[in-house]
């Protein structure tokens, strides 16, 4: 038997999706029992020199009006119009799979309800983690658990970045040139280092976690531009990997999402997860604490993730979340956030007594973003310039 | 709407699946759509202090004879009475999951043929990696990947003790000993510290990776009695890690799969795996390098897992998997296997000349096993006894 699929963008994770399926094809016609045959690519170039150009339409008409194509995987990028064309397929009863962390992350709750009102399926699995397959994690091997929480190195880009500061003792303009070298980062790289890829994917996972989609304004994002390697150094000294953490967590049905640069201890398995490696920490009551790692990025790896919603939907174990909005009331402020922090200031100060001197900087004992915030504008004004402070996790 | 199920074996698993379901019932039925109720427990003992007093049974036939009870979670461990009450189950029409590793190592080819005539499911995400979810992945996540290898940490016992020996110089004796004292190992730590254990892991693994059940006896196992403080020493200092390995992989169709302890080099993930902690590294052509990490053992996340795979089934989910036996043909010779080895001598030798000095030890070019051998021998027959050997991983 065949099914038949469109992909909507023939870009590096689309021309992925076709690789994926053509070079896997009897391997995945074996364990699943069909073949799978993509029978349109949409993009507005046409690829004259592509095995798939026979393949490649200009006009989605052509694919929605097409009967036989049941699903339709969107790779293109951005909210528009792959919003659009996403809600069009589901309202022409055909499932949707997408790569596009953005477009979930902004229009998700829209996008889920058209779903439900088509009953058909909306997945998402290469929108966080490229290949890794915690999307799917969460939603069937630890549906049975309360999760607590999820801590991840969700961008690859920065991650990076940050392995190269603390490695090979670049600082931050050198190594992200180095990342742009090597096409790991944007000519314009702010959608990484300033923190939004990984603002989108902690929404995202909150979601999953805890059933509420929190709008990604309301999440507290600090991206890695201002990470000195000074304190990369300090903190290695110490024990500690600088890296860009995405965190959720619920609290009494309330919940809260953030992105920082945090330091993370040597025993945390976080803090091994190094350059474009991505690493998501899930924290439930009964599994405890698991971790994924794998490639957060890279044409074959998204690819594997997006073909994997493709054949859990075709095999007739699609899904369709119920995400609520997150109201003000269901987010913590960030003002409440408990955490240690690393702090270097410019000279000694009394008003660091209790900490721990760790070389060069220090670590205070927990307190909330507002106390923090206090203790700087304190430490400033007694002359001890405050250089740096970065959050603790865990 | 309520599903039934019953649970064989009150011990430690048992007990926390019962917890599992209980503790997370509301959260349950909200996700899934449906109610879990243990409506029997069968065990040899009464628990009259237990909240599941009044579900015990004695009689394996008042569960047989229940139309009401869809599923029955083995969790007695060892291979009998545990394939005597699984093909009875399922010839009763009912769905089995199960932590027993060592049944399904054992007897796993009668055991999924008995299912397949009887159109129910049989899974056992518990019996490998406790709490990670390693099986679900690789059957759904990973199932359009062409798999190449798995290497894992699959035993928390030993890893224990070989993370002992790293961090606190402790020699193998006495972190056995703390190990049996903290309750990671047993009175008789057999089966842990040869690599039993693992080895039925990895047979495990290599089934669903390519489809084909080793035989235990085929698997060339070895422990960590053998692994010398001083060794663990010289590998931390060149920077690896020793790790008792379990590892398999295909070649043009043919498989192989072996446990032993390995040296394992500081930027792979697996050799942060410390603790009682296990991780798996799968190796898919599409998805590249994924590792998972968690809980390997514990009463809760090994639970977790028996009831993931309950909720699939009950869910409607379920899967039987087409093993067939890996004849002689199949298998890849221990012999043929070629890895990097870290030799230690009582002298120098010219036989090493083309090795690594590492200080202390050599780390040799690849070879196969057949070689390894005779060099070896070739070592001791000129005077400098070889004091140890150990695979190099990767």
């Amino acid at each position: 038997m065949k099914k038949y699929i469109a992909i909507l963008g023939f870009g590096v994770v689309g021309s992925g999706c076709a690789d994926v399926l053509d070079t896997n094809k009897k391997l995945i016609a074996e364990r699943c029992g069909f073949e799978i045959e993509v029978k349109y690519i949409l993009d507005l170039r046409d690829f004259p020199q592509s095995p798939y150009a026979d393949k490649i339409v200009h006009d989605y008409n052509v694919i929605l009006s097409d009967p036989e194509v049941e699903l339709v995987a969107e790779m293109m990028g951005g909210s528009h119009p792959a919003l659009e064309f996403s809600l069009a397929a589901m309202d022409a009863k055909k499932s949707v799979v997408t790569s596009n962390k953005e477009v979930v992350a902004t229009h998700g709750l829209e996008l889920l309800s058209c779903a439900k009102e088509n009953a058909v399926s909306y997945m998402f699995e290469a929108s966080v983690g490229g290949g890794i397959p915690v999307i799917h994690t969460i939603d069937t091997s630890l549906v049975q658990n309360d999760i607590k929480e999820i801590s991840g190195i969700l961008n690859g880009t920065t991650n990076y970045i940050l392995t190269q500061m603390n490695t090979a003792g670049a600082d931050f303009e050198s190594a992200l040139k180095e990342a742009q070298a090597k096409g790991y980062a944007e000519a314009d790289p702010s959608a990484d280092v300033d923190g939004i890829d990984a603002c989108r994917k902690i929404a995202i996972l909150a979601s999953l976690a805890f059933g509420k989609l929190i709008p990604t304004e309301c999440i507290h994002t600090e991206g890695v531009r201002t990470v000195a390697r000074k304190d990369v150094e300090i903190a290695a000294a110490a024990g500690y990997a600088i890296k860009l953490i995405g965190r959720t967590f619920a609290d009494n049905k309330n919940i809260c999402a953030y992105v920082c640069p945090m330091l993370v201890k040597n025993n945390d398995p976080l803090s091994t997860v190094n350059d474009v490696f991505n690493g998501i920490k899930i924290n439930g009551d009964a599994v405890g604490e698991v971790m994924l790692y794998g490639r957060g990025a890279g044409k074959l790896p998204t690819a594997s993730a997006v073909v994997s919603d493709i054949i859990n939907i075709l095999s007739g174990s699609g899904v369709s979340y119920s995400w609520q909005k997150a109201e003000g009331s269901d987010i913590i402020d960030f003002d409440n956030v408990v955490s240690k922090q690393y702090i270097r200031t410019s000279s000694k100060s009394a008003l660091l007594d209790g900490a721990l001197d760790i070389g060069g900087a220090y670590i205070t004992g927990e307190m909330s973003e507002a106390e923090a915030e206090e203790l700087v504008k304190k430490l400033n004004a007694s002359g001890a310039d405050v250089l740096a402070r970065i959050r603790i996790l865990g």
